[in-house]
């Protein structure tokens, strides 16, 4: 498989500079020290890697309820993603994905130990398995 | 610190269905299994995780720069996020970080030392330690 791109541009110091995240098939996002650690309207990181996460276990579910036997209509997820300060830096240490899924096919104990092995299992949940926490509360609506 | 909020949807089943990854502050961002697995020109998780890596690099690259009394102009990073096939799924195996940086009041000794520092202790690196290899490229331009 071709890798995938992306890249980041950081603009002066840290403190009065500015920087901007480009995936490669997507428009650029802004961030700055403000939007990232100061509660200014605007993204950063922790939103963008949520923003992949939740993406990348979506799809997943969506395979893993075929897989169970179930149709999946809609799958929609949500992630928060918490960086709290540690000693001299930051970390990102928990992230809680809140999940409403639209199936048919199949019972609510079906759909959670799914739901529960896509959190383990997708690509982005193996890579981000540093994060002490990552939580999931999804619902199945049918 | 206030979380950081994304999202995520997939509509469908797998291979028919198609899904969208939105920061809380940036634009939708759509894929679907062709622009993930199938080389489509679009987007991914994988090319937004990148972004997300490279931007945290970059922004502790200038921190750690005028720590170490230098004055940081512009800091360049591209991220090149490999997915391999894994048995029954599949596992980012690699990221390579290649920087460009314009800065002056230090040599490249000083420069190397803080770009490998922050590549370990940047909250996105960090929160993606399970990651088997991450590679770092550094050229210091003053």
């Amino acid at each position: 498989m071709k890798p995938s791109k992306a890249s980041a541009r950081w603009n002066g110091d840290l403190k009065r500079g500015n920087g901007s995240m480009k995936p490669e098939h997507a428009p650029e996002i802004p961030f700055s020290l403000s939007t990232r650690f100061e509660g200014a309207q605007g993204s950063n990181p922790e939103e963008v890697v949520g923003a992949a996460l939740a993406g990348c276990f979506s799809m997943a579910l969506s395979l893993g309820l075929e897989k169970a036997g179930m149709k999946p209509e809609s799958i929609q997820t949500r992630a928060e993603v918490h960086l709290e300060k540690d000693g001299e830096g930051f970390t990102i240490q928990k992230i809680d994905l809140v999940n409403e899924t639209r199936a048919s096919g199949g019972d609510d104990a079906t759909f959670q130990k799914v739901a529960a092995e896509t959190k383990k299992a997708c690509p982005l949940s193996k890579a981000l398995a540093a994060v002490p926490e990552i939580s999931l509360r999804a619902t199945l609506a049918t």
